[in-house]
């Protein structure tokens, strides 16, 4: 079916269809996707945008393993001077992975003049700013839509949809292997281990889930999706990170009876006085709210702007073609020239200005559940009470269950008021010294997501 | 503060910053909360996306009337020639609303040159093809991101974000009157004539709510957003409308003890043909889905691509400052000429293709749930088992019971497996023409939303 519509015949007047040639490197999960878009959904996009797309060049070390696409006759090539040859190519597209290798190949994409486009989420977050500047001095730009929540389109909505607005907060669940274990602890109480083992044999969790499951892949996210929502460059180091390692069912089940669901959360708060406090951590969030109800390895985020209030999006954050939509939708952007406008206007306030917009995790303020191992004597209520106290923590609510176990102590659950960070590392320190209670303290934050209702 | 880190700086080569000049018809609520924008956040737009907006000229009748914005001094106008007449104006916005003198301004503003940006949905549902004809012959652009669920950036999602995908469905709760009455109904357990009186109260329904009420604003949505997710000129004519008016509570109820939740929404679904079934209806949708837990005037769109499967976008619908957000964020857009190469390449098949790809009511095929209400005397199960058998109906699930009303009758609820439209109102016929049954019977679509689960 051909497209009709056009600008073309309606001025009287032929705009050209725009013709672009794509080099793809990596020709993994993500690669074959991108690779079946363009080459089984060309006609359907060309229809609907007006641009052509071809796959000139297909670069990958592995050259025979089959998969489920057929690419043109001589396209896949494990070469990458016959992508960075090929002046034809104009769009290269990395989908390799990691922070040596691929930098690499994107350094020279962008040397050899092509506009880049990528998934590549630790790549940004770690090198970035070195990556736009040679972007910039070459007169290329970077996309990276696919490197957050997959096929959700948040970097255009942080760019573009919510332009005019100032940012005042932002909560992701932006890691779907952790939502999913998470997810399944909570509905299924299952235990961490079990939870993990069955994410990995579905497909939600990588062999290896460590950049997962301790928050470091969150990290990488909210590192770009940061940039975009307040306007600066932050580095891995401006974000507190704790993963999930540790998170017990007891605590969610606690959690739960409290009225709480256990989320790992990519935090972005903009405080009074203007700083940003940059945090992933595992949070108690109401279970009533929008993001407790994201289930599985599905990706949600949720940002408040000053005129617009609360938007939410959702959408799955993983996965061949969820990603290879958003690679192409960029490789399409990119093909209008309209990701090349926004790239060179947009504006990220430097590093030297950044330190003092950056909030300490110290000075964070938020409410904490705690669990602690108390002995079954006497005493336990006024220990807990004193030491809270003597560090001007409030206690909001407590939950201590009848019975006890083998080792002959009772879990006992205090949720607090608004607390600095500071007061309660001191707290929890003198908790874990006490004789009255075993073992160390859990604390977990709870995370008070400013509702924007009207019922 | 200034904004820093500028391509410019960096390549040692100035890239000026694109200095734009904003004329704005119609200074009511939406007029005030654009003016408000341009002016108190100009600078932070500028450090943020590396444009400059200045207002160079506001029109509207009454220009003595205070709002809450202080407006430079000359700016102010009744005069639409001024706006038209001065060259250093690029964007016009209309935020006039109405169809015919908002055309007028439309078309004279895009005849002198001025790219057009509105809110104005009723106008582009019934003439957008003939204004957008018009900004092709004048080289412009008409960007409209407002028109369509307030601050939520859907319009950009399914233009840019989701461009890659054949979209297979769409559902939106595009009308926040609607669904604010519907969630005071569903929680509240309000009638509708109270659930109307405290939306009116509280800001979210007009004085005259009919377009809101009769389904005609969410229409006029559809036909905007399913043109952007089908990519076909659709007309109001091609939509099934059918609005709130008699919804009873008692429905509502027994739909919650079914499991099912009452919302209005705008559908846009392909079937296995590729014909798109455009409809706006009241709809039982699963208590546990996503959209069912969107409350109050809030909006939110679920849209299904076949590479990213289900994404979701939630907001605020309307409201002076959500939809100015949206607003002024098309004005960056068109500022930075991404929007005017969109729209230039943008293509929808035309109307002599669209008659045979829009599915007519009576094909579609979906679950109802129909309410009689049965005369208290034997034979009635068997009177609308027959019925429906007869029409090749299948029966889901009844409730009914026990008890009666002081006219002897009792409600007989029945939900129905997958039916066609057609086989469904002739047994209503013969439901409503039955000795069994008083009055005309009550029902509603069951809308099954394909929930994309993995846990």
């Amino acid at each position: 079916m051909q497209p009709t519509w056009a600008l073309a015949e309606i001025a009287g007047d032929l705009v050209e269809e725009k013709r672009v040639r794509i080099g793809l490197v990596g020709f993994g999960t993500v690669g074959t996707g991108v690779a079946k878009l363009i080459c089984e959904k060309a006609n359907a996009i060309t229809a609907k945008m007006g641009v052509v797309l071809e796959l000139g060049c297909v670069v990958d070390l592995d050259t025979t393993t089959p998969r489920p696409v057929t690419l043109p006759d001589g396209v896949l090539t494990s070469d990458l001077n016959q992508l960075l040859n090929d002046e034809s190519i104009t769009i290269g597209v990395e989908l390799v992975g990691g922070t040596t290798i691929a930098k690499d190949i994107q350094l020279q994409m962008l040397r050899a003049g092509k506009h880049v486009v990528t998934a590549n989420k630790a790549l940004l977050a770690e090198h970035g700013a070195e990556l736009y500047h040679v972007a910039h001095e070459n007169g290329r730009c970077l996309a990276f839509e696919a490197s957050c929540a997959g096929g959700i389109p948040i970097v255009t909505a942080l760019r573009t949809g919510l332009a005019a607005n100032e940012v005042t907060a932002m909560y992701g669940i932006v890691n779907g292997t952790c939502n999913y274990i998470l997810s399944s602890m909570s509905s299924k109480q299952e235990e961490f281990a079990v939870a993990l083992a069955q994410a990995q044999e579905r497909g939600f969790a990588e062999a290896d889930p460590t950049l997962d499951i301790n928050g470091g892949d969150s990290a990488h996210k909210l590192a770009i999706l940061g940039s975009m929502a307040f306007g600066y460059e932050i580095e891995l180091d401006d974000i507190f990170v704790q993963g999930l390692e540790g998170v017990a069912q007891d605590d969610i089940r606690y959690g739960q009876e409290m009225g709480y669901c256990l989320k790992l959360l990519a935090i972005g708060e903009k405080n009074a006085e203007g700083r940003v406090s940059l945090r992933v951590h595992p949070s108690f969030i109401a279970a009533d709210c929008s993001l407790a109800r994201v289930d599985g390895s599905f990706n949600a985020i949720s940002v408040f702007g000053d005129a617009v209030g609360e938007t939410l999006y959702y959408g799955r954050g993983a996965g061949m073609m969820p990603t290879a939509s958003a690679v192409v939708a960029d490789i399409i952007d990119v093909a209008l020239g309209n990701s090349a406008t926004t790239f060179q206007h947009l504006q990220l306030k430097p590093r030297d200005e950044v330190a003092s917009l950056v909030e300490p995790i110290d000075d964070c303020v938020s409410r904490f559940y705690i669990r602690v191992m108390a002995k079954d004597e006497p005493g336990v209520v006024a220990g807990y009470g004193q030491i809270l106290g003597k560090n001007e923590i409030s206690i909001s609510g407590a939950l201590q269950h009848e019975g006890h176990g083998p080792d002959n102590t009772v879990p006992v659950v205090i949720t607090t008021h608004e607390t600095p960070t500071r007061s309660m590392m001191a707290a929890l320190k003198e908790l874990g010294d006490s004789e009255l209670f075993s073992g160390e303290p859990v604390c977990i934050r709870i995370v008070d997501i400013p509702e924007d209702k009207d019922l």
